[in-house]
């Protein structure tokens, strides 16, 4: 594999797919840079292409397999914190998606076929014009693609918010060009493609998943039934120490399924830093002091922790789960308990990330520090317990006080797990600040793999990084994944270094 | 690839797990036979072999590398109706993990970790034993593997009924000796292997479901905390065309995540056939007039059609659940609602299959026939529309009418898939009947394929035929398969043949 091969490729990229779809200017490639990242020169892109059809993406793969060019694909490329658009590998042509916008909904099944450049408020606004009854659930930031978030697993609002979990059925182009349908898709003609999620004989959707096995074309998703009700309560905490019994409060609640959606249990940095900028409040430098958390949240009137609770479905059903939580907060030292209901009958929209109405206002926490701002995420996953949680949050607080930075966190829910993450927020125009955050991040891995954590997910340039804290067996699940690589990918064109999965041809690059 | 190399894998496996868990007689091999198929002789094992630890599955896995000897990995063989304990290959050493029974339950988080010989009336034990407050999810016959149920898609009967979707992190040996761990299990020492699904990078749990990329040793299964209540109606309906109605009435609840256990509408003979045997009705042969169905449903008091439909959790949640289910029915042509109403607080266990308490009884209905019975599967997944299921029960009635079969189906919902799950009843004494079993079930399959559906799961006798109907772009999901297929097992010892997979070694045996 080399990128001196890229002139030539290039040329058949332009042959293939028109020249005005492949972009290799300075200016084409810093716009695929990551903008978030500390050095955007480190993972910068050799160049772009931006097929529109499944035919050409897989006349892409075969040029850069006759190139031996290094591809990395992208859906929409808005991947903020965990890399944007930009490869792992410098140089690599980045496959851009974002011009594959078709869109299919089974109104029957509540089902949807998207293909990867189709964005949440592409969908929505499909779903908006069709009047179909059904809702998204979205990221935080909205802006990104619905597929490219799924095969990401990230996560959104609703009971459908663990986003990896909602594909059925997937079309993929292998790294060799061979196109492929999983699940149902794989008869011709299928009626139950995005019906029916195994298949016959292995699964593979969950193999293109964080992977480099293939490049994702059209992806199959359950869309939630809009309900009759939405309800629930938004609750602020007062104490640091809070945090332990309101995990506890609501894990139970979680595994019983009382709660469906995915709540986060966010600290106050979280909502403050959508809503004004640090310099408001303080000149100084360093970890922020307890006067001016306190000034922020008192402005705000909001709680060092707080989390929104949801229930849906037909009134009675919200209402007895909104009524089993109410339970079981009953007596405890909440800060503030609102409760929350909207109903459909009432003819008025929700039009919050809790029905999937997608946003970006979360974006805003970059402008914290003001300058040009970033964040990178750190995201290690726990039990969910809330001694585990306190200790996570004691020993995660104590490093960012020593390196300087303002604690901005949350503990999301899964059904059994939570995943604490974590934004560090940082100004790009700070050489200090950008100088600490590296060695920041790092520590903050080897804590969590002292503690048997792992990250669910990470920033380009640390996919090695996590990679090696999966070091069971000596490494045996990436060696397995390497060895189904080398079959797949027998050039190593495809995103190599993704996950800490490297093809042989450059696996002497693993950091 | 070799048969004649049996005898000196033989003594290796008997060195390695002493000679006492080499099993080679005719009569052991006979003990590992389908019992249940038309012509056990087809599929007759070579020998067994019963390893009781991790190591020695490894050591097995080897010596049958090194002799290229085929192994056919069983948990407990209870796979009845779809070829019980033999193999694809004629010949092959069956791998029995039924000595292999550790269990581990996290009573914090709702898991179990299995070995694979662990079956359900064990794990029942364990938990009623240890006094933990979890339920199970049972299939009709209990005396399977847990482990080997889940990763062979099995079903049950509460909210924790779609079985592999309940596996969190595996033990896998694989076909070249190595062990990997799935998911979080991934990183040593992990504290959330059973707690999180997805792990890093890409998923690889449903991978080694219905496979042969591996020996699984150990699963992970997410347990049901035990409800407050469990709620709902025993509906009997009386008439043919209630199905398509009763299909509509019941797809959006299940959608909507009203019914959250996957309810099964099964025809009479369905019930009747645990009750009573065909020689107390009828001498007659062939399909079976409306006289004697109407004297059968007479006597037991049931409809041509019934289903069972429960609500779990805190008393008031279940409760609504329950009363949006009545209103679904309410006006409707219903011969029977009776509904049901078990509460922990009334202190008496709950005592059936809705609470995952161990059965056997569905099995019964191998002896309708008299004689030897047995059955064979043949199970389509459908959209889950009223019209779609009327018009599979007509065509598929159609066929039985047409082989003198007596019609035993029931349709059963997924979330959105409704599977058409026939159970072809048949007396191995009857060498007339059993001459037509084969002709039908190949008719049945080509006119699933005719609509586009897919079967879920099939016999052994039939992995080839159902993965031919999976056709889509030439069988390229097969052929992904068997890329993988030869890299992790090069030298095609593992189960050649499972779900249509064939090593390079054996791929010239392909039905």
């Amino acid at each position: 594999m080399s990128l001196a091969n890229l002139p030539a490729a290039l040329a058949d990229f332009r042959t293939a797919i028109g020249a005005a779809n492949v972009f290799s200017s300075e200016e084409d490639r810093t716009a695929y840079a990551d903008h978030y990242s500390p050095d955007e020169t480190r993972h910068m892109p050799g160049a772009a292409v931006a097929p529109a059809t499944v035919e050409q993406v897989q006349e892409i793969v075969r040029i850069a397999n006759r190139h031996k060019v290094p591809l990395w694909q992208i859906s929409r490329g808005k991947n903020f914190g965990y890399g944007g658009a930009a490869p792992v590998v410098k140089g690599s042509v980045v496959l851009d998606l974002t011009r594959m916008k078709r869109i299919e909904v089974d109104p029957e099944g509540g089902t949807a076929l998207v293909e990867s450049g189709v964005g949440f408020f592409d969908l929505y606004d499909h779903l908006q014009q069709n009047k179909l009854p059904f809702w998204l659930s979205v990221p935080g930031n909205s802006w990104g693609s619905v597929a490219g978030n799924a095969l990401d697993r990230g996560v959104g609002y609703t009971p459908y918010g663990d986003h990896a979990a909602q594909i059925c059925g997937l079309e993929v182009v292998l790294p060799t060009g061979e196109l492929v349908r999983t699940g149902m898709g794989a008869m011709t003609g299928s009626k139950t493609w995005q019906l029916y999620r195994n298949g016959y004989g292995p699964g593979w959707d969950q193999m293109f998943c964080q992977s480099n096995f293939g490049v994702v074309t059209k992806l199959g998703l359950w869309l939630m039934p809009e309900p009759e009700a939405v309800l629930g309560y938004d609750l602020e905490f007062d104490g640091i120490d809070d945090l332990g019994w309101v995990v506890d409060t609501i894990a139970p609640l979680r595994r019983e399924g009382v709660i469906r959606q995915a709540p986060s249990i966010g600290n106050w940095l979280r909502s403050a830093s959508v809503m004004t900028t640090r310099e408001q409040w303080t000149k100084t430098k360093g970890a922020l002091g307890e006067d001016v958390v306190t000034a922020i949240r008192k402005r705000f009137n909001i709680g060092w922790w707080s989390v929104q609770l949801r229930t849906y479905g037909h009134v009675e059903m919200a209402d007895a789960a909104a009524k089993v939580i109410a339970r079981a907060f009953d007596g405890k030292p909440v800060l503030s308990m609102k409760p929350t209901r909207w109903l459909r009958s009432d003819g008025k929209p929700e039009g919050s990330p809790f029905s999937g109405v997608p946003i970006s206002f979360p974006l805003a926490n970059a402008n914290w520090h003001g300058g040009r701002g970033g964040h990178v995420g750190y995201s290690p996953v726990l039990p969910a317990k809330g001694d585990l949680a306190m200790d996570q949050f004691r020993r995660t607080y104590a490093l960012y006080e020593k390196y300087g930075m303002d604690y901005h966190a949350s503990f999301a829910f899964g059904e059994r797990s939570l995943t604490n993450v974590n934004q560090l927020l940082f100004d790009r125009d700070d050489p200090d600040m950008m100088g600490r955050v590296d060695a920041m991040f790092r520590e903050l891995v080897a804590d969590a793999k002292a503690k048997h954590y792992g990250e669910y997910r990470t920033h380009i340039e640390y996919m090695d990084l996590v990679a090696s804290t999966y070091d069971h067996g000596g490494g045996a699940l990436r060696k397995l994944n390497e060895r189904v690589k080398d079959t797949l990918d027998p050039n190593g064109i495809l995103a190599p270094g993704k996950s800490g999965i490297w093809p042989a041809a450059s696996r002497g690059e693993r950091a």
